[in-house]
């Protein structure tokens, strides 16, 4: 891991395609102004100017500042992709008020401010302080790198400096650290904009506290004059308490991804950078071995994480139910920061696999397509209770995916001294720097509906690396061809296709992933999907809606022999491949009033639809299923 | 329905068999003790002292007053069938202390006369007073048919008409009922031990009462001050309040099987007693009805009822969960009581076929094979958590399942004028009065093991009447013979085969109903046994534990050819047929640490071995099943 596989930032690359480039523009325009109205209406944004008085309503939530703070990142993100000044000029009304919240030690909170200004500090068990400025130093970083303006980031450099001041291992600071993670990731943001490692040194300090004992949330409860008496409690619930909060014990000593899932991805990111940075082999292979232990035993095929909605978190190793599946959409969009950040010190498709299957499952399953409404928890299962909403009143996922989707060009592409990689299949044009040398890439492709991918070489001059190509863990075969030319024998390393030689200007790289419609099988350690088949095609996780498909779930079969037929359809969902078979249900026909009899229920054929995963409750309300009895 | 069918009274009902008689006598001895003992530690038969004061713990509770009935029923059972002075002396001192705190105004309840004297008859909806009182006057009923002495009896007439001096339609009565049906089959009992036609009316009252408008419930809150603002909530949530107690519209207008499983079958069985003592066709067709929408819609395989934990209730059609299933003991012993008096005033095998079912499943499968420990629900698969337990704090089922397994045979048989019948198979000896003659019956079978019958006639003179024996709805075909002589095309008139001839003493029926282990598949309506079968053998349902089927249950599949060998072990759970088959488990081998994967996992053959569902959870404790996959 000495090298560093450095991400090409998202507003390098410009996407021009059918999948991503219409969301990232229904993302610029009703996304954001509809969640900036709900920011205003809901008393948010407005809530820094300090106003707030006892007997007012609402009352100032703790984790408001986070959910202005991600708007305000992904708005950044999207006047960095494509200048606006009506975007602008709100975003500078919006800072503007957030930094006349400051007070003048440098700290920045709503709630600590004007609901309860003497308990600032008392509880960062559960009261999401840090985890709020981290999310502030996020939104400064974005404005500083989209605007060149400093006033953001300066204040909330302020903010850290505040915070180092009262944290830390030196005598006379508290040991503490947040019990919703956050800021690790964000210090290490702050110190990549502002190269002060001072800021680097306090995100180590955060994700090295975490589980230390004597444990600071027993000494700040302690202080607080709070009795918990946990004698009667035995060792494992003692255990998940600071679980949840990624503090059972510290990072390295961690056996297997435990408590809240967004806490967890966030936590691990931040580790991941830091491990990475400080090249510290033996915490990132802890994080590999985490992150191993996830995506082979505690993963949705969609990429969705943390099954249960008791601790918005981790149960127990294949625990996957599929209509309860809390699997919130911050948790999926955690899941690709965290691959992500390890992808940058460790080229292996393993990451950017699941980032891929994340990205195109479940984290955008939590937006509709109009990009007004949203899920917070993403069932692979519904019965069609389950919908859409424009808001929650705890609105963490809403602006997470707003940023998410502005900046998802970022995902895609990494270079090094030698090599430009390519991650995601996405057609856009960027420019990467190798060696030197300019290296513009231009890339051709319809997909994530076709895996035919063309890559366009642009150089000054013929120069010498290494182009390395993904070859997705979905795709069974590949061919590839250069200026033509069959390539046999091509080498894959890591997941990764690697194609060395003296470059010039207008080669062209064609690959292609065949793409079809395929079925996915459980580990049978899965009990809830024992005798059932998931339909996928490439990156796509596809599910049965009721509007396509009348008949009540489970009375479907998909015979393992039956063919799946893919189709685009443009006028389908926004333009799609959906996927036809002919499968049997079970018949009620002679059952009458019937409840048990000595003869099973007989078969019929019928037809079945299935559309991608993402897509589904953009229609007609009703049920949805993803795994199929076979 | 002008026709009554007697019951024949348990207790001339000489049980020899192999499987009734031992579980009758550990109900007399293990059971009754432990129940004693419990209700003695508890404080609940302590409590009719009425010594309890403030500050003193336990507080009695609302319904200790029933949990005392229940047992002393039980144990009057018990005397009944086999005098034991030890039992009639606990008998006696208990009654003693009954009867002792009765007011001197007729009323009796623990709670209402020492913890809140202030709020007797205040709450009808939800504090069970009068549910109390009919179980005291069901076990005084008891009393007096074991003893033949009316101490009890005439407590609870003073009791009953003291009750009927507070309630009713006269001017200055209170228009109630009770939030928990019973004192209405209650006072039927009363009506026929004492002749006396006023408890009949009064139990009629409260009948017909139930649901009527300006509701009584809504009366009596506002009377107690209580605003509930219902303004907000949609009409069925409303219904679903009143239907809880059986009191959302009056019964001949109910639709379907609504509420709590418990005060359903309670107040249907009171209301088949009215509507069949008063002739009454019209309330008769309307209880037919519900009946047939519960055991064709809402009933599991094994006769438990209620799927809810919820409301301890009734859902919605086909929604039968198995491992959450609720299905409460005493549910399943209000089912038997509702269909036995159906069967009184209809003589058809819908009702003694489902009353067999909850017999030897869902009713007894509430206590262990030791006699002291209790399932209060009774699902039908486990994880391994669920077991049985000594004692509850609602502590309804264990008297009630020792009280009907006391009085069992009073199942098995029923007389007219010009009849004598058969309802269950069970080994033992009975006299019937047909027509003026005493008619004996000497039946001779290893059911539920083996469905041979033979049944010997007695009789001081030949004499002409039908003897009617029910042909069960689990036997597809059955051979008959008198002396020895086959009979062919025997008519059989609602399930009852009807043998019409001149009886002499000594003559011999045998019936042969061939018993095999066979599969049984659900509705394909009942999502949750879609694709899955269960295996029964005559009246019993079977189920898969973990003692004797190590493979994790899911993992499990019995293909449809796989052939059901049924063999009797009579080391296994105190004498059992136990059903194996050659079946296939899914394999993990070869996933390592693959989630997903495009090939399914392989099967490999197993044996597996079915048991009794009741006698689940009486071994090494584990998973259950019985609903496996195909």
């Amino acid at each position: 891991m000495s090298t560093e596989y450095k991400p090409l930032p998202f507003h390098k690359v410009n996407i021009t395609d059918q999948f991503w480039a219409p969301r990232i523009q229904t993302n610029a325009g009703e996304t954001l102004y509809t969640q900036y109205r709900n920011l205003q209406e809901t008393g948010r944004l407005p809530a820094f100017k300090l106003d707030w008085h006892e007997g007012m309503e609402p009352v100032p939530h703790i984790f408001w500042d986070s959910d202005v703070a991600k708007w305000v990142e992904g708005a950044c993100y999207s006047i960095n992709l494509v200048p606006d000044a009506k975007i602008e000029a709100m975003l500078d009304e919006a800072i503007d008020l957030i930094i006349s919240a400051q007070q003048p030690d440098g700290y920045l909170n709503i709630y600590f401010t004007v609901v309860e200004p003497e308990k600032r500090w008392t509880n960062l068990r559960d009261q999401h302080e840090l985890y709020c400025a981290g999310h502030l130093m996020e939104a400064a970083v974005a404005h500083f790198r989209a605007t060149g303006s400093r006033k953001f980031l300066d204040a909330m450099c302020r903010y850290a400096d505040y915070i180092a001041s009262v944290f830390g291992v030196e005598p006379g600071k508290k040991r503490g650290y947040c019990g919703h993670p956050e800021i690790e990731l964000a210090l290490v943001k702050l110190y990549e904009a502002t190269g002060e490692e001072r800021y680097l040194k306090l995100s180590e300090y955060f994700v090295e506290e975490h589980g230390q004992q004597p444990h600071y949330f027993d000494i700040e409860a302690a202080e607080r004059g709070e009795v918990v008496d946990t004698s009667h409690l035995p060792p494992h619930m003692l255990t998940d308490r600071y679980a949840y909060a990624q503090a059972d014990v510290p990072v390295r000593e961690q056996k297997s991804v435990a408590g809240h899932a967004v806490r967890a991805m966030y936590f691990y990111s931040g580790a991941a950078d830091i491990a990475g940075i400080n090249n510290d082999e033996s915490l990132f292979s802890v994080l590999k071995r985490l992150l191993n232990d996830l995506t082979t035993k505690r993963m949705y095929i969609t990429g969705g994480i943390g099954p249960s909605r008791h601790n918005e978190g981790f149960t127990t190793d294949y625990d996957l139910p599929n209509d309860t599946a809390y699997a919130e959409t911050c948790a999926a969009i955690g899941l690709v920061m965290w691959n992500h950040r390890m992808l940058r010190f460790d080229l292996n498709s393993s990451y950017s696999d699941v980032m891929e299957l994340a990205l195109y499952n479940g984290t955008i399953s939590g937006i509709s397509l109009s990009g007004d409404r949203y899920f917070y928890e993403n069932p692979l299962a519904s019965d069609g209770s389950h919908h859409r909403v424009d808001w929650f009143g705890c609105s963490c996922c809403p602006p997470n995916i707003f940023r998410m989707m502005a900046s998802v060009g970022g995902y895609a592409y990494s270079y090094t001294e030698t090599d430009a990689i390519v991650h995601l299949y996405m057609q856009s044009e960027c420019e990467l720097e190798v060696g030197g040398q300019a290296v513009q890439l231009a890339q051709k492709t319809n997909y994530p509906w076709d895996g035919r991918v063309s890559l366009t070489v642009g150089l000054e001059q013929p120069a010498e690396f290494t182009i390395k190509l993904r070859k997705p863990g979905w795709c069974d075969d590949f061919s590839l061809s250069i200026n033509g030319v069959k390539q046999n024998d091509v080498a894959v390393e890591k997941g990764y296709i690697s194609l060395h030689r003296m470059w010039k200007d207008g080669d062209v790289i064609e690959l292609d992933l065949p793409m079809v419609a395929k079925r996915l099988y459980a580990n049978p350690a899965v009990s809830q999907d024992i005798g059932r088949v998931a339909i996928t095609r490439g990156p796509v996780v596809y599910c049965l809606e009721q509007v396509d498909n009348q008949i009540p779930s489970e009375l479907i079969q998909l015979p393992d022999q039956a063919k799946l037929v893919a189709t685009y359809d443009p006028n389908l969902l926004g333009g799609v491949v959906a996927i036809t078979a002919e499968a049997v249900s079970v018949s009620s026909d002679g059952w009458g009033d019937t409840l048990y009899k000595d003869q099973p229920a007989p078969t019929e054929p019928c037809t079945i639809q299935a559309v991608p995963y993402y897509a589904w409750d953009n229609r007609e309300v009703g049920w949805m299923s993803v795994w199929l009895r076979r």
